[in-house]
């Protein structure tokens, strides 16, 4: 964690290159509310379209190069691409070279030498993504899809986009996020997004084992008990269970947990009545949350989803689209 | 299988809207002779357009939802989405959030969330296409490329077009079906559509063990014998031996399959001469067709696997080009 | 290996149809230097095409058929294909019907009926993709994507287009190829290729056991030792080790493999100063080439990846928009 935390202030900056351009999308710690505003403005606006498709990015080759299964974001990323456009490369890590043998390194260096645009990485170690893109030899940009428990920086825009939707103004929100704070990806892109955007008050919600170290984030509340941390809150944002981590937790079933940290009807009555849920899916029914709340009128669960297409649309034309004056093998 | 039965006056129900428009293809099962002949007519329009390719579905999302390995069939879709020009993703079940505890239905709604417009779907539970047509939370379309024993109504489809090329007329036609027809939505789908347009005499013919409910097909022969199912037919329908369904048929080997219920070129000239042969594939060679009369003049095999991408195409643009002024996000 | 002699002049004129036009790619040996040189020309046309896609083959299908695992190959030629306008479909053997005892050829014959237009074949036999472009109904082309110990033509070409623009004049080149020649697909082909381009000096080097037979190569020189091999040569062609045949050639392990037959800095010494070090890939670093060799800046071995996708575009272009004014169910 202390690596991942060190490494951040070096990501922001090498995500940016010599002329102020988002070359990568690695981590939303460290960068500027404006740049994050300017996404989500392209996300929506992409989502006004009527048409929702468009030859922005014909001609370019989008690579997801994916080292932990993940159907639901490959997908998003996958449509965003091919509506904008560009040409996608599934590329399945299981059955390839890198079986082989092959480093990572020459696989991304043979696909960089086949001309494709940009990668989007997910892979279960932290800074995976900012390796590959400390190393490159053409100007691909690199998506951070989820690295370890560093970062998905998507995903917090997305959550960003959904939230700012509905509650235009951060600045009077008190926002808790309940569940694996310490493993969890999610937490750390979102609370860097609320963060940048100027949010009132962040609560981080888990049991001891599961939360961070206590000077990762200084800047927001710690809290232990649910009950506590919900009560008056405008947005919950629950975390998905990784069941190999109850154990860890002193967890002994699915329903302790759910007694302690899911988030049933009653507990939501605590927050504001108009508390916002949401989760970065696929949801644990009964576990993390009710499946009464998950579906009910509050949970905006299914428009996160939506969001992610525009995001990732938004993302790969901002990193990809700067550049389409240059030739194919440029 | 009764549950089946009951559940199809259900499901040609619900698979037209108020409007009158189909709005998912579930089964042939109480679909208009009409509305199968629309369909075939289509298929026909699109087999004679010399292109074979256009834009009709151009910014659509079609998703395969294969629960059950199909290359064969979920090539054909895809072939068949892609030269309507849309854009399709594989979902890839197995590696899929399903696989994490996902429920189908939070699937298919996340799916509907990045909008997807169509949702080809295939499953070993009869009744499960019909249950997500139920769920929807959009305007997306549910193809049903076989559940269970239930239905495979672009099987039934493909079929009828690739007899109708062959014998306009149904009404004088004898026809033939043999193999496990209890276990089998392709019989029940080419019952559907043949009784639909007409057909003379439908004969079902298999052992004890693998005859339907007597009740089920009250229009239709049933023999035991297939010397004698096959005398004087003029279409002979070859199931796929499911090769885990010989010990409950109490067939000790796959050559005893074939001297019972197989169609050897000896067998073949117990029907008219000019007796039609067809197989929905893919084939066992020498247990439930002999390799020469699969390869034979009378073969029709290769022309249903041609036919199959038209009627397809057909389907497709049927349920979602009539909704083409739609925008993406309807 | 002799059965693999014996059919390459077989295939040489298998791939030749009565008009002279190349019908299919199965392999380099016997293919008349000239229309080397055109698909050489061709892919050279490509390369310098600044856009890098074309419509050429909009309208076609172009199957990937491989029954080897190999990300890398599939991945270029499915660039290749979309690049050229052609719609993909990868065919996943593992879960096809093959699985559920379909013949190949059955599987073949079901594809083309769904009118793809080309099948680019990799198997584990030698003659698999000569024994389809036997057996096609139709006017499908067939690629040989590398079959057996038997032959890799697009490798070869892609490697010949990568020499040739390093060194055009092929007549006084002295090419050494190191490695396990006796499996090498990879190094027939580029023997075909470098024969027929005149080259001026061919080395083959391996271990007695994974020497080809005498009479295989009567124009090359054999060696066994490769500091002898590599003397004065101006070009290095490492292959890559299979692992499994170390125990058959008597070699205990990776770094004894190493010693042997590995191109360190030092060995490449040896060779001409601007000696050129190419690899087919993936890599083994420290068993068949030194990590610095490797990414050194004699190594052209991103190139020929590079060069891969072009040669591959030209062999799609040569075989299929020739035929480009057949309607699609020709």
């Amino acid at each position: 964690m202390h690596n991942d935390a060190k490494s951040t202030s070096h990501d922001a900056i090498a995500q940016i290159d010599s002329d102020g351009r988002l070359r990568h999308l690695l981590t939303l710690d460290g960068l500027p509310p404006n740049r994050i505003t300017a996404l989500l403005d392209r996300a929506e606006a992409f989502r006004s379209t009527s048409a929702g498709v468009s030859k922005l990015l014909a001609g370019r080759t989008v690579v997801n190069l994916f080292f932990e299964p993940s159907t639901r974001t490959r997908t998003s990323f996958d449509l965003a691409a091919q509506r904008l456009g560009a040409l996608v490369i599934n590329f399945d890590v299981a059955s390839s070279s890198t079986s082989k043998g092959e480093t990572l390194l020459d696989t991304v260096h043979t696909l960089e030498a086949m001309h494709c645009d940009a990668f989007v990485v997910r892979h279960k170690e932290s800074g995976t993504p900012a390796t590959i893109s400390r190393h490159l030899h053409s100007h691909a940009a690199v998506l951070n899809a989820g690295d370890g428990n560093h970062a998905h920086p998507t995903q917090g825009l997305l959550d960003a986009l959904t939230l700012r939707r509905h509650r235009p103004d951060f600045s009077t929100l008190r926002v808790v996020i309940c569940g694996d704070i310490r493993h969890s990806r999610v937490a750390r892109s979102d609370v860097h997004a609320l963060h940048a955007l100027g949010a009132g008050e962040i609560r981080l919600c888990a049991s001891a084992e599961l939360l961070p170290d206590a000077d990762e984030f200084p800047r927001c509340r710690i809290f232990h008990n649910f009950d506590e941390a919900i009560a008056g809150a405008d947005v919950a944002i629950m975390l998905r269970l990784q069941k190999e981590r109850m154990q860890a937790a002193a967890i002994p079933s699915e329903s302790d947990y759910f007694t302690r940290y899911g988030l049933s009807a009653a507990r939501l009555q605590r927050a504001r009545t108009d508390c916002l849920v949401m989760h970065p899916g696929p949801i644990n029914r009964g576990v993390e949350i009710a499946a009464d709340v998950a579906d009910g009128p509050q949970s905006l669960i299914l428009e996160q989803v939506t969001n992610g297409v525009f995001v990732r649309m938004a993302v790969l034309a901002e990193l990809l689209a700067a550049d389409s004056t240059t030739p194919l093998r440029a």
